[in-house]
C-alpha cells in the first residue's frame, strides 16, 4: 500500500534544524510518504495563531496525516494525541493544547482519539523537550504507513480534548467590536469576526467605514481587494478564509494602526 | 503518464501558511508531481527581485511547470497567465505583471500564452486576494499532469505580455554607472550590468577599482571570489549568474555602502 | 535502482534563491531522489553552528547522501570533499572546513574521502562563488543515483580532513565553566558541555544552581523541561542532543543573560 501524505506545521522556525530533524525522522520511517510543509513560522508558542493557520490550510490539503507542533507545555502533563476526524480519512497529530481543535471542528469533529504517551513508535529515550522528533513525527509516519490509530496510542474519550475558543465579535447595528487576531507578513490584520458579522454581510464594495482604535478614528472602505482603494488607504475585506480583515493598499495595517494581536478595535458603518 | 515537476517561487514569506496552502493544493491535484521550492522570501511585492531570481534559477531546473507569484495587483484587472516557452517543454504560470518576463526571455521567448481568468481548474469561489491558492496552483498542478495549455485557459497574443526591463548601465571608457538591483542575504549587491559591461570584460583579477557612491569614493579590487581580497575589503566580481556584483569579504556591502536597491553608483577603473 | 535520499543543510537563508537553485540542480540530475531540507538558516558563515546542527540531525536521517554547505572560503584553496563514513551506507558532501567533521565523528569516522575539485559531474563553467550549485549539488545527486565515490572525485587521505574541535568545558567539583555555543529560535542557550559534565551527571531535577555571567549571578534550577520551573525562571537542562543547555520558561535566555555565542559563563551547584 502506498504511504499517505503528511502535512506539517510548527513553530520550530527556520533558523534551527528542529523542523528538519522531524522531516528526517518521517523520511526514515515512511520513505514513500509525501511531506507537505504548511509553515514552520508560527510565532513561538502561539497556539492560537497555529490553530487558525492549521484550520485554514487543511481543507485544501489531501486527506492523510496532519502533524502540528506548537507546544509550550512539552514534557509536562499535557497529552500528546492523534485524532481521527469525520471528514474524509484524516488523522491529526500533535499536543492536546487546543492547537488541533479548530481544524478538528472544521473537519467534522473527532471520531476517535488516542493518547500517544506510551506509543510503541516513539523514539527512546524520549527527550523532555523535543516531542516533535521523539513522539509526534514517528507516530505521524506510522499512521501514514497505514498503522491503525489504536496501534499508535491508547484510546481516550473524544470529549476529553482541550478546546480553543476564539473571542466572539460584539455586534451592534452599525458597529462591530472585534479583536485583532494576528498580522500576516504583509501587515494585514485578521480580525475575530466573519465577513457576515459586519452589517449582516450586506455591505457592497465601496461602502464607507471608519475604524476606531483607542481614541483614534480612521476612514476606511469596504472592498474586495487591496488595489480597490488608493495607495496608502485602509480597506476592510473578507479574507481568503472568510474572516474579516483590515489592510492598507501597498502599505502595512500593522504599522498604520499601531495595535498588537489581542488588542480591540471597532468597525463603524457609515450611513 | 508520470507527473512533471513544478518549481515554486513567491513573496509569501515563511511566517504565514500561504506558500504551504499552495503546496497543499498542488499535492491534492497532482500527488505524484515533485515540488521544488525555489524561494518564498522575495521581498513583498518586489516584482523585479522575483523576476531576476526566477530567471537565474530556471535554467538549472528540470523542464516542467514553473509557478511564480509576486502579485501586488491580485484581484484587479491584471491578467493571470500560463506561458509555454521555446526552450525544452516548459510552462510558466503566474501574474502577467513582468514577473515572468526575464525568465521567459532566458528560455527562448513565448510560444503560446493563455489567460487563466476563467480556468476550469480554478477553485470556486475564487478569492479576491489569494490567487496563488485558487487560480495559479490548481492550473500549475493540472499542467503538471499533462493537461494541454489551451485547456487551462483561453489563448491570447504572445505579444500582449507585460514586459519588465532592467535599467541599462551607462558605460564610459573607464567608468560604469549602474543601479543597485538588490542585496542578498550575505549583504552582496547585485548591479544592473553584466560582467562584460565593465571595461569590455578585459579586467584581470587584482585590478584596482574605485566605487563612487554619492560623494564618497571607496577603493575596491576586481576579483574572482570573496577571499581574494582581505577581510573587510571591497571586491567587484562576476556573480554566479554573470552579473556584476559588489561585496565585502566576510562583511556586508549593504552596510558599508549605505545604499538601497534603486540607488546609483559608479565603478571607476584605475589606469 | 531507486535513488537514495539526500539531506541538505546550508547557510543560504530563505530570502534568496540559492538553496532553491541547489534543489533544482538535484531534481534535474536525480528526479527520483527524496530531498530532505534540514535547515538553511545557519547563521552566515557560521561553520561551527552548522557543524553542530548537522551532527545532531544526521543520526535521525535515513542513510543516504548528506549535503552541507557553509562555505566562507568558496573559490579559494579549501577543498571540496565527499566522505564515506563507517556507519550505515552514508556519504557526506561539502567544503572541507570542519563543517562535516563532528557529523563524520558521530557516524563512526571517515572510511574514504574524495576531492571533488575536478569532479566530472560539476557544472561548467564552475562559478567562483556558488559551489553549492556547480560542484556540491551535482556530486550529491550523482551519489544518490548510486555513482561510486571514486567516480565523483579523486581519492585523498582520510587523515587529511580539516577538523573542528569544540572548546572543552572546565570542570571543578561544584563549578562548571562553559562557553555559550549558540542560541536557538526560542532563545535557549546551548553550552559547550554534555549533561554529564555537570556534577558527574548526578543532579536530580529540582536541584538549585546559580549561573555566573561576568559579575552577575542568577538563580537557576536543574530541570527536565521548561515548564518544570515558574514562568520567567531560569533552568539548566539536558537538551534533546545530550548537551547542557540553559533556558528561561516562556522567556528568552538570550535576552536575560545578555551574552553572545562565544562568551563564557559558569554553572555553580548549590550544596
Amino acid at each position: 500500500m502506498a504511504a499517505r501524505p503528511i502535512t506539517f506545521l510548527s513553530d520550530y522556525g527556520y533558523e534551527d534544524e528542529f523542523a528538519g530533524v522531524c522531516r528526517a525522522v518521517i523520511a526514515r520511517v515512511a520513505p514513500e510518504a509525501r511531506l507537505i510543509d504548511l509553515t514552520h513560522g508560527v510565532p513561538r508558542h502561539d497556539v492560537r495563531r497555529g490553530a487558525l493557520a492549521l484550520a485554514d490550510a487543511l481543507p485544501y490539503a489531501p486527506a492523510g496525516v496532519h502533524l502540528a507542533v506548537v507546544d509550550p507545555g512539552v514534557g509536562t502533563e499535557r497529552r500528546a494525541v492523534a485524532i481521527r476526524v469525520a471528514t474524509e480519512d484524516r488523522v491529526l497529530v500533535g499536543p492536546d493544547n487546543g492547537l488541533l481543535w479548530p481544524a478538528v471542528q472544521a473537519l467534522g469533529g473527532p471520531l476517535e482519539v488516542v493518547d500517544l504517551d506510551r506509543s510503541p513508535f516513539r523514539l527512546e529515550p524520549v527527550s523532555a523537550t523535543f516531542h516533535g522528533r521523539d513522539l509526534f513525527a514517528p507516530a505521524a509516519a506510522a499512521l501514514a504507513l497505514g498503522t491503525a490509530l489504536a496501534e499508535v496510542g491508547h484510546v481516550v474519550e473524544t470529549g476529553s480534548l482541550v478546546r480553543l475558543d476564539l473571542p466572539p465579535p460584539r455586534s451592534e447595528p452599525d458597529r462591530l467590536a472585534v479583536e485583532v487576531l494576528h498580522f500576516d507578513r504583509f501587515g494585514n490584520a485578521t480580525l475575530s469576526a466573519g465577513a457576515r458579522d459586519l452589517a449582516g454581510g450586506t455591505l457592497r464594495p465601496g461602502h464607507a467605514l471608519s475604524v476606531e482604535v483607542g481614541r483614534r478614528s480612521l476612514g476606511a472602505t469596504f472592498a474586495r481587494t487591496f488595489a480597490d482603494v488608493g495607495e496608502g488607504e485602509v480597506l476592510v475585506f473578507e479574507d481568503s478564509s472568510g474572516r474579516l480583515a483590515l489592510a492598507v493598499n501597498r502599505g502595512s495595517a500593522a504599522e498604520m494602526l499601531e495595535v498588537a494581536p489581542g488588542d480591540e478595535l471597532a468597525i463603524v458603518v457609515a450611513r
